[in-house]
């Protein structure tokens, strides 16, 4: 037996009246398995969601991140009551911003300061804006492909955005150190900053760690053109490090880091973090938000990385992640289906060989979601600290059903 | 006996070791009164916020606009619980997205479709694109002055945002006809939208509401342009009209009108509301966030309204703003202390005569928040519907006290 999804589509079809596609952007069913993939979501809790059809998934989106201690985590669901019973916003700051930074700082070696935002993107502006003050320069270089939020210098396509807001933007590519040397080279002397993530993450591609040569390139000549490095580590952040901050293991050494996502265990905050030598910098930039200074989130953000500490959340997430890399190469190969499982252990992704279409993965990930487990066809996953090593016996035994079946309409011509 | 804060202060030295500037943005002390308002907030109810020294304030900035309702709303927060036993976040959107937006398309007869981001920034950015996107055409229209977010297109003073981002944007003055149609007749055949607010409510300055020739010749030039009009709505929504959207009772026809602040009663959500003519543009729209589609601020939204409606939040709110201004007004003439209180009963502003460096302001506000009111010197106040006319009448009694020390040291020469 398989899910049905009546409901679910229903409601769709009801959203699509109101809300321009139904549901859009990266959320939306259309971008995963489109009649498959749940469009609504009623409830979650640990590492499983469950539809408005009553279907309860195994999920490996942890909301495209946040959720790296599972759903409804009790410590943090506790802090955040306790918080609200307080009040969320005020007029003026919640005072877990104080408690918040001086954790931050303290956690973080690198960092002298933070500061805080809503959206990924808010933090990642703010750094492109300080890199520029900071230096007089204007040149932002960044990885061609890379994802580092919605706004309108970065937005994928950018539909609607002027070309001229899109300036002052230069790419190189990843892991290529001639074309990063080519690069710096026509941008030399207006160079502010290299906005990289710790790896290479862009949907619907396979993951790419970073070589050392790309790496030691990077930072020889950020210093010598004395530019800023700006490590985005908002979608990898809690995921790599033991920590959080990614770039500790690549011996990086930023001048910014952004943070986001997993920080807050699925409520909204994002922090800029920098060094002394940026302070002022931070002081004359007016950034502002009606959100920014809430209290909620940052009690969520302190007891996140409290349980994180406390329960070995890190070593929890690498286990599951290594046990479901291994339990779904091995279920690939059985099938005889041809797959690239790369990424981190915490952060995988799955593509499937000869697939340019992603048709082959639409199918794969429609088929485990009928069958009760959300795989992203064309997005990278994230492992939380409550995939149980039963859940990922359980998910790996789905995919075993679905290679399978992939595989027999691939041999039979229905899948190209 | 007035207030001591030096908890506060004490806790605000710390912040400037972890937090540029200790806290930044129109939520820093500095903004307001440095020295004499609470730098941190631990908790509020109603119309109260308290300190970390423990003191307690009226407070009329209702967390810069949001708290439509009073903090700790009952009937928002049972919503935010019951949605948080649930879940907040999910990897797919959460139900609640549905119910909202049908909600608001009900309750907006010029709307026909909702899209929801965090902070107000995310939707008049969208708003942006979307006319760009729609029209083809490249310039915005804007009042000079007008606070339209944090984008870098928009910032105050564009600190660290290369001069070409921030291009494609020119500026009228506001109620100044001349100076609109100069401003069309400049950028014909290439004009996307007009962007107003139904106010003009810049801080620092005078309230000042729209005259009809103003609005008329706005309408007018939009519609033989075929360009578009999008109200930002953040500020003035849900307290200059009993439903929510304040161009009504301009006579305004918008294309699009971005929400926040006041939809969420504190929590985040912001959002963009537009027309059938609209819809495939807002498809094709990438636009998306972590945060975007979680549920706890929907349900947080969808109980503010329904109390709005059922509590008759906006009758109170104009009440209480009336006797306020009532009240304001006349204990400034008996202190015989020239002061400008303009705006709506529900968005007021007050300002000192003669008062350019808002010296006069600063001391009244300080002189306030030490008797246990905040007044904020140099940006409109907000009103919600938790203000009764006893807490009123306590903050007049308490400014009437204040006027009579400023107009005391006006006298002497100790303020200019």
């Amino acid at each position: 037996m398989t899910y049905d999804l009546s409901k679910s589509y229903e409601m769709f079809e009801r959203a699509e009246r109101v809300i321009p596609a139904g549901v859009y952007g990266t959320r939306s069913p259309r971008f995963a398995a489109f009649g498959d993939f749940p469009p609504f979501i009623r409830s979650a809790q640990g590492c499983r969601i469950t539809d408005l059809d009553g279907n309860e998934y195994i999920d490996f989106m942890c909301g495209f991140g946040p959720i790296v201690l599972g759903y409804s985590h009790p410590v943090v669901q506790q802090a955040l009551v306790e918080q609200e019973e307080r009040g969320n916003l005020f007029s003026f700051a919640a005072d877990r911003m104080l408690e918040l930074a001086e954790t931050l700082v303290a956690r973080f070696p690198f960092a002298d300061w933070a500061m805080f935002g809503k959206n990924g993107s808010d933090v990642t502006t703010l750094a492109t804006r300080m890199a520029r003050a900071n230096t007089g320069r204007m040149k932002l270089l960044v990885a061609a492909g890379a994802y580092h939020g919605f706004d309108p210098w970065t937005v994928p396509g950018g539909f609607g955005v002027p070309p001229a807001h899109r300036s002052e933007l230069d790419q190189f590519l990843w892991n290529d150190v001639t074309s990063l040397h080519a690069c710096f080279d026509r941008n030399k002397g207006d160079i502010a900053a290299v906005m990289i993530c710790p790896i290479k993450h862009d949907a619907m591609h396979d993951i790419e760690l970073p070589s050392q040569d790309f790496l030691s390139a990077i930072q020889k000549r950020i210093a010598d053109e004395q530019a800023l490095l700006i490590i985005d580590d908002i979608r990898c952040g809690f995921r790599l490090n033991p920590m959080g901050a990614s770039h500790v293991d690549f011996g990086l050494t930023p001048d910014l880091v952004c943070f986001g996502k997993a920080i807050g265990n699925g409520q909204p905050i994002s922090v800029l973090m920098g060094r002394e030598a940026q302070r002022d910098t931070a002081k004359s930039t007016f950034f502002t938000a009606t959100h920014f200074f809430a209290g909620a989130p940052m009690a969520a953000a302190l007891a996140t990385m409290a349980a994180y500490d406390a329960e070995g959340a890190y070593e929890q997430i690498q286990s599951a992640g290594h046990m479901l890399r291994e339990g779904m190469t091995r279920a690939a190969q059985r099938a005889g289906v041809a797959i690239r499982y790369t990424g981190p252990a915490a952060m995988p992704n799955l593509l499937f060989a000869d697939d340019p279409g992603f048709q082959r993965g639409r199918r794969f990930s429609g088929l485990a979601a009928r069958r009760g487990v959300i795989f992203h066809p064309c997005h990278n996953w994230f492992i939380s600290s409550a995939h149980t090593p039963a859940d990922i016996a359980q998910a790996v035994a789905v995919a075993e059903e679905c290679f399978a079946i992939v595989a027999k309409e691939i041999a039979s011509g229905e899948l190209p």
